[in-house]
């Protein structure tokens, strides 16, 4: 059975050393000193470890249950989400008008990364719930507020958002469910909603189902689609649960991973509605709640590879099998742990410097979360939706390669089930297709985020690793191994912006055909920011004599590792993006 | 339910228009002309698509089922097994002294990348008894080899390797399975094997187990090692079955994937075994079936590429979503085949040059072990050693990545089980482990390959590609696009060679933080070498004005673009190989 630990060290090195947050000038940041964020992180970490994870492998193997129309989730399961729920972990980050916990943000992405390591599916039914509750938060009147938002702040009522049809999945411009108006002002919903994570199960009273539709009349398109408040049963106006609304599961899926979460086939058959925000706005309206499941599917591919690498690294440890060259570390057992041999070490490494990246760089977005969110911070906002893409696509691309390789180590025991490898891997897969397969974050990043605001902010990022670079240019320690290599980086991914730009104009193709292999450079570029300036932290502690030597010595160790190994595929990435579209557009479609 | 096509074309274009295969002074090849070899693989494609494919996807979600001590195959496997076994595909390149058909390796190959396309779990029942036909016939004596090959031959029985115990699957010097000596000349074989492929099933009359074990008193270590044929049932002086030989089957492992195969526990208690081969000659006998093994696993790795290739392309010409940039092509439809955008493109190329690339690098490797099989041919033999953890390795490596690119074109519905993706990405995934684990390939080819007899293996290897490089350079056409990417290709491969023996003098960790790395540079060159190969076939054959000009003009395409976006990954890969071992190596173990 897989083991999940929470790295609060970690975190708290990122937090307090690396980004010093009480030190910030973000509303509440003055409140998480040390002790504050350590206390929550060390009970958070409690539940991740002894709550949830061990949830996580017997989950996939019994998987939901479709029964009578209903779902049953895995065994334990219901327990576990009452304790979340009373801990008050559900609404970590929540409006204090509704119960909320009023926490920044960032807190919320500490502990969410640490929960959904412990386990993913499980994790989705609050984090679904949270993406609902923002959308309505966002969007909704002071009454659907009122109504609403109380219930899923506490997780009593869970949330799920309804998207995807048979026929369209990316483009939505092409949704057929229709909503057609009531004289009392609700909508009667009529269609059928495919992948619908979280769709059913019975951890929770009520779900309450965002749902995109027509109302009758509506333009063409993506320009003719609406928001809607579906719950599952209706409420009556004291806030009790009312008759069931007429949206029944179809069935449910069987799928790769996340077994132990429902992914429901819905069908809508006149059931009521309420518009939530304005009519034929829907789609931007949910674009709320997509941003934020963006980022936390990112999270997700941090999490897995995190869990993914800790067994690894025990099962490297532990498992005794060759000699370590040019001679015995163990003389008197009969073979070295594994551990030893540099090609084991190569993909400990390639996973260490991955998730300690990303953990960074999620925490570090998590502050221009909350700056936009409550300091109305435009910078920050710009910024974040530009690399809203980036966490999504490489994170999870990375996360799951991460999985990939921490399976390898165990060799064939990575693939037997009964180990849990297998499902690191099959769980992380999904992160790579769902809120937007990875392509069209690719498509979203350059096509839309770059060039916005005439590229003001591509620009900021670009400034703000230049200074970076200069301010600390005298660090010789530092320039050699982290800064030279960031700004050559840097500069590959200025130059591939600026071939968008010129190639772009001439012939768009020549963009998107390169817009993959640029998500994964500016992905690269900022894993190597957040390395440098964590290097830059563990070389000040370590020159100020800390007593944690051996943690400072392995970040910086770990960084130069990522500097030489990893930040390099940006030259590869940039030659990729330079060839432009003619021989991969060249083929008629009858010619593959 | 997933589709699979031989790609008998493609094929045929390889043999004889690349190889020019009935041209080749090779025992048999004479007589390869193109009808002929077209007949066998028409046939050889019917049973793979309309036998074998149509079992793939229900053998996965079936599995294989342990009752009272035994194993039963899937629905349906029975009878495909026998039809492949009447019709004589199981002896195809076997000794017509043992009734085998007697054609070269060659033929096996094309013919074995079209069945275990169409169902891997499936061809590893005879996948694995050609091994042990192989062995047999190379290490038997004359009685055994008469006893036993005519009916591994004819597939009446089967066969499988039994290598790994519980504590030791790389390191075998570890293993502690014992072999007493019996007064008739025969060995009591004890002890417990595990990830025994086909080790159990209904199929055939009796499994030929090939078993390695200790003799009392042997060395210690890799030295001690020797090699048993351990049948299920023990067999009668007429050839008839006696006895149940006391090997059983401890319990079947729940796997990620190739669920139709049963991975056994067997547990051998004073099992009746035979000698074969010398005494303490075990491991270096096995390497007969391992080698052939790794080449098989190779073709596997090629095989689910390009059956998820298949299937990608056709999604991607049906599933209507968005439109062409800049304008609609099919302005007449709801939304464009999603082939047409640029991302989608671009995986279905990667996929496309890898499998093409591969499969050309498959059989024009398989003209090396005929050559070095029926002519004594040392060079080829030479070769075919070195280049066999790289067929292995890079060819699985790569043919995994293709099956998650193949899956992720499906978006969502790639992830449902039904569609058939998950089931290519599964199975695919225990190629990168078995038959050594890829980063054991990689360290075969650095730490004993590339040097063996005193590099002059690697030495001709590159006296290869320089040689096609200097006979084609006055080829205008071929050179920019083809010849000079792959020349620079090359350099980086010797470059790479050169600081392995100049720094793994010094440093053998050095060389060793290479070896993975190494193991893929090697592979884009190899597939680098084939598409400059075929790019020179197809453009000779267009301005010879050839009917099948799109196939041509796809080809050199094809080509162009493994060119410009994959052989750049040969200079990552050099700048990885050069960092050397120093931040990989240099954390505690309890750093990580």
């Amino acid at each position: 059975m897989p083991i999940y630990e929470a790295p609060v060290r970690d975190m708290q090195y990122v937090l307090h050393e690396v980004l010093g947050i009480s030190r910030q000038d973000v509303p509440g940041y003055d409140e998480l000193t040390d002790d504050m964020t350590g206390a929550i992180l060390e009970e958070a970490g409690k539940i991740a470890s002894e709550v949830l994870a061990p949830l996580n492998l017997p989950g996939d193997r019994e998987g939901c249950h479709f029964e009578n129309g209903c779902v049953r989730t895995p065994k334990g399961f219901k327990e576990a989400f009452d304790q979340l729920r009373e801990g008050g972990w559900t609404g970590l980050d929540c409006d204090p008008d509704y119960g909320g916990q009023g926490m920044p943000y960032l807190v919320g992405t500490a502990v969410g990364e640490m929960l959904v390591a412990a386990n993913q599916s499980f994790m989705m039914y609050p984090g679904l719930t949270h993406g609902v509750y923002s959308t309505i938060h966002a969007h909704g009147t002071e009454e659907q507020k009122a109504k609403w938002l109380p219930k899923l702040v506490s997780c009593e009522w869970t949330g799920t958002m309804n998207l995807t049809e048979p026929h369209c999945g990316t483009d939505l411009g092409l949704l057929r469910t229709k909503a057609e108006p009531q004289p009392d002002g609700s909508y009667r919903i009529t269609g059928q909603k495919i992948f619908i994570s979280a769709g059913d199960h019975d951890l929770a009273e009520n779900i309450v189902h965002l749902v995109l539709a027509r109302i009758p009349g509506a333009p063409a398109g993506t320009k003719g689609i609406s928001l809607f408040i579906v719950p599952k049963y209706l409420v009556n106006e004291d806030g009790s649960l009312g008759e069931r609304n007429p949206v029944s599961v179809g069935k449910i899926e069987e799928k790769m991973g996340i077994h132990a979460n429902a992914t429901c086939v819905l069908d809508y058959d006149g059931a009521t509605g309420w518009l939530l925000g304005e009519e034929n706005k829907g789609l931007r309206n949910m674009f709320t709640m997509m941003n934020e499941a963006r980022i936390g599917v990112g999270i997700q591919g941090l999490a897995q590879a995190e869990a993914a690498y800790q067994n690894a690294v025990l099962y490297a440890r532990e498992r005794l099998q060759g000699r370590a060259i040019p001679q015995p570390k163990y003389p008197d057992r009969p073979a070295d742990p594994i551990i030893v041999h540099p090609d084991v070490r190569r993909m400990l490494m390639n996973q260490k410097s991955f998730v300690e990246g990303a953990r960074a760089f999620i925490l570090w977005s998590s502050i221009l979360i909350d700056r936009a969110k409550h300091m109305g911070d435009r910078d920050a906002e710009g910024l974040i939706s530009l690399l809203t893409p980036v966490i999504k696509g490489f994170l999870t691309d990375k996360g799951f390669e991460a999985t990939v390789e921490a399976q390898q180590i165990y060799g064939g025991h990575g693939y037997i089930e009964e180990q849990g490898m297998s499902q690191f891997v099959r769980d992380a897969r999904i992160t790579m297709i769902y809120e937007g397969a990875n392509g069209i974050q690719a498509l979203d990043l350059v096509a839309r985020k770059l060039g916005s605001d005439g590229g003001r902010n591509a620009m900021a990022f670009f400034e703000m690793i230049k200074r970076f670079i200069k301010e600390n240019e005298d660090n010789e320690a530092l320039k050699a191994d982290f800064l030279d290599p960031l700004k050559a980086a840097s500069k590959r991914l200025q130059e591939a912006a600026m071939y968008f730009m010129q190639a772009g104009m001439k012939n768009p193709a020549d963009a998107l055909a390169g817009s993959y292999d640029f998500m994964h450079l500016f992905g690269h570029v900022c894993l190597g920011y957040m390395w440098a300036q964590m290097a830059k932290t563990s070389m000040e502690a370590l020159a100020a004599g800390t007593e944690d030597k051996a943690f400072h010595e392995a970040k910086v160790v770990t960084g130069r590792y990522y500097m030489q190994r990893q930040l390099p595929a940006t030259a590869l990435h940039l030659d990729r993006i330079q060839t432009g579209s003619e021989a991969l557009m060249a083929l008629g479609e009858d010619q593959f």
